[in-house]
């Protein structure tokens, strides 16, 4: 089938797929869950042949890791389809109603986006958890996964359909594409779908935005920022920095650049240093730094690099100002954290810095939607349109606004026959 | 000064104006509306010489009219701020906020999105209007508009600037752009806008969306429909479509496509077609609707036209499915509506099209952000991703997480030490 092809009879379905209600939704949820427990032997033999391949490819053992779902990950993955089922329905939420008159009555009301195009990398847990995800909010979606799982991939996309025709939900809600080049069709289906998540690496991601007309949720770098002031408690903010960069060094939360007063850098430094040296962390600093303790001299590059390694970029500022003017000029918007005890200083860094996560006094590690409590992240954006930070179901849903009148004409209002109320009704929508 | 440097400068100022409390927003706002009634005189004459340059270049009269800015406009204007002041603060708003753990507090607040570039047509109003709805958001703004109204606008902009110099907001926050080399060059400026809002024709937007990296808010065509049901009261029919075609014709959401139920198409369409002669309103139908009524033959690049003119394209349908498909396949997702008595249909109608605005028993002409009691309305989205429909302040607002810890780090909960309890805690963000 041609991609086009695909695409419309996706765009199709979701619009009936936007009407179903929520039961019916959480039924086929429970129904992929309960099909994937059922065919857990396929699955895994399916996996087992990508895993084959890729040995043979000599694929690099962090991807056969994250290649591998056995049966461990296929029960944390339906795991997580019962508690998507348990979530509250998020289309068909009333965000706003108003009487704009007698008997004419505007509501604002939650509904799908239409149809989601989503790449994603190796794991085959995300073509669960995605399409998921899009069903729980009514979307259609077009999937490519990595193509080192695709007999894995092949096996939940027909358990998934399976499951959820069963259900009541149309067949062509979901599709798979496998190729490249079908990636570089769907890019051009503007008419069909309404926005692409991709996942990746960040120039993977600018590609995709170059290349289509279709809306983009996606991250730029994680160069996130920690800034120590001169009022921290010295030992927290040892804790803290070791954790935000060591915790997980090949993450978009993960810290690449830390700020410290030059009040309290001569005491502060040595210490860090001491605690990073247990993980072998490379530092490089600005030459106040080199002052105080070894390091490599940072040169202009390392202030806007994601390193996503054991590597730290250091550097003295003045105080908060200087902080906060090296965090909103070098940063990516990700995630930026303040350390300090005094109050005031923690209210103006949380003001003025642009970023979608900021933080005082915890680890820049935090920023993560299953660490929000959001149950299910469809990924982390560093965008300030529609979504902003790490994107939960929220992030899959529109609204549209419903006006039910009774004959009302705009010309009885034009000619001041009759005057407009806007009084809040605190209803919800429901005829 | 260079654009990049004018952009630049309204970033900075921006950083320093989402900081900024309600109050001194207001009081700026207020200090506009003085100045405004203080320098009535010297705008009127700078509008004078826009109106006697555009008198020499034979603008046409509808311009004219858009371009006058007499004491009468002023006073509109002056009254809008000052509503637009007594609006709620919207910057600041808590709309999450969770308990993480002992002592670690998330929240999700209401920011401004930065920095607004915006391109508007020749009302020199519209240069007030945007300007202090950017204000009142807390974003700074890159301006430009028509060059008929260059004199105007100018006075405007320094007026504006004095005015919230005065009141202690930072003077970069708003630039005036003059040439269109000058809007080629914001199109770059990706690093220092975070949105373009363009207001104009369909093709200028499009152009505008294939040559700018920054995101756009701004609308497709307004291709809107009524369908009129099996069930539907025919006065009420008559009256609601002639409304909706006639009374504002150069509007996005006025009607352009009629569907009407076969069954009752030889009653409704010779009553329609009497009430439209008086308007002279021209009609092209379908071969069926041809049959019935006097009207120009149909083709298919009607059904995918705006006319913004007294031009009506008419097609009979079988059914509500088949009014869907249509308007599914052929709208823009701005308005369309349905009059019927039958409450089901309806039901099914605003669940099944895929449109910003959907209307039953009343005019098109409602889709609008005064109407709908927005109060200042920023634009309409045929979009679906951030704003959609009209748009008011909200649509100039972003958010961020703001997390407060203690010395809070990831690894305690990684090796299971510590465990998120995710309690909703109802509290605003006030540190």
């Amino acid at each position: 089938m041609k991609i086009s092809e695909m695409a419309q009879k996706v765009k199709e379905a979701s619009i009936k797929l936007s009407a179903i209600d929520g039961d019916t939704k959480n039924k086929a949820l429970l129904s992929i869950a309960a099909l994937l427990a059922d065919k857990k032997e396929e699955v895994i033999r399916a996996n087992e042949i990508d895993l084959e391949n890729a040995r043979k490819e000599s694929l690099p053992a962090p991807l056969m890791k994250r290649l591998t779902f056995n049966e461990a990950k296929i029960d944390d993955v339906i795991e997580g389809i019962n508690s998507l089922a348990e979530l509250e329905e998020p289309v068909g939420k009333t965000l706003l109603s108003t009487e704009l008159d007698d008997g004419l009555e505007l509501y604002k009301v939650t509904c799908p986006i239409g149809v989601i195009g989503i790449i994603f990398e190796s794991r085959p847990d995300a073509l669960v958890q995605i399409s998921t995800l899009c069903l729980k909010s009514g979307n259609g979606v077009l999937l490519k996964g990595g193509s080192e799982a695709r007999e894995t991939n092949r096996a939940l996309a027909e358990i998934i359909i399976e499951a959820t025709v069963k259900a009541g939900i149309p067949g062509d809600w979901i599709k798979l594409l496998e190729t490249r080049a079908d990636v570089n069709e769907m890019l051009k289906m503007d008419e069909y779908i309404d926005l692409l998540i991709p996942r990746g690496s960040n120039e993977f991601v600018r590609n995709i935005m170059d290349n289509s007309r279709i809306p983009v949720m996606g991250h730029a770098d994680g160069i996130c920022h920690c800034y120590v002031d001169e009022a921290a408690d010295i030992a927290s903010a040892v804790s803290i920095v070791n954790d935000s960069k060591t915790q997980y060094v090949a993450v978009c939360n993960a810290l690449e650049t830390l700020l410290v007063h030059e009040g309290v850098a001569p005491v502060f430094l040595p210490e860090l240093k001491s605690k990073l040296d247990k993980k072998n962390v490379e530092l490089l600093g600005c030459p106040r730094t080199c002052a105080i303790i070894p390091a490599a001299p940072a040169d202009e590059k390392d202030w806007a690099t994601e390193y996503l390694d054991y590597k730290l970029s250091i550097k003295l500022v003045g105080g908060i100002d200087e902080a906060i003017d090296h965090i909103n000029s070098y940063g990516s918007g990700h995630t930026d954290s303040i350390i300090t005890a005094d109050r005031q200083k923690a209210a103006c860094f949380m003001a003025l810095v642009d970023s979608g996560n900021v933080l005082w006094n915890c680890s820049t590690r935090f920023s993560d939607g299953f660490r929000y409590g959001f149950g299910a992240e469809v990924g982390i954006s560093t965008g300030k349109l529609h979504a902003r930070g790490p994107v939960g179901l929220e992030g899959l849903l529109s609204y549209k606004y419903l006006l039910i009148g009774n004959g009302h004409i705009v010309e009885d209002y034009s000619s001041k026959k009759k005057t407009f109320k806007h009084r809040s009704l605190n209803k919800r929508f429901n005829i």
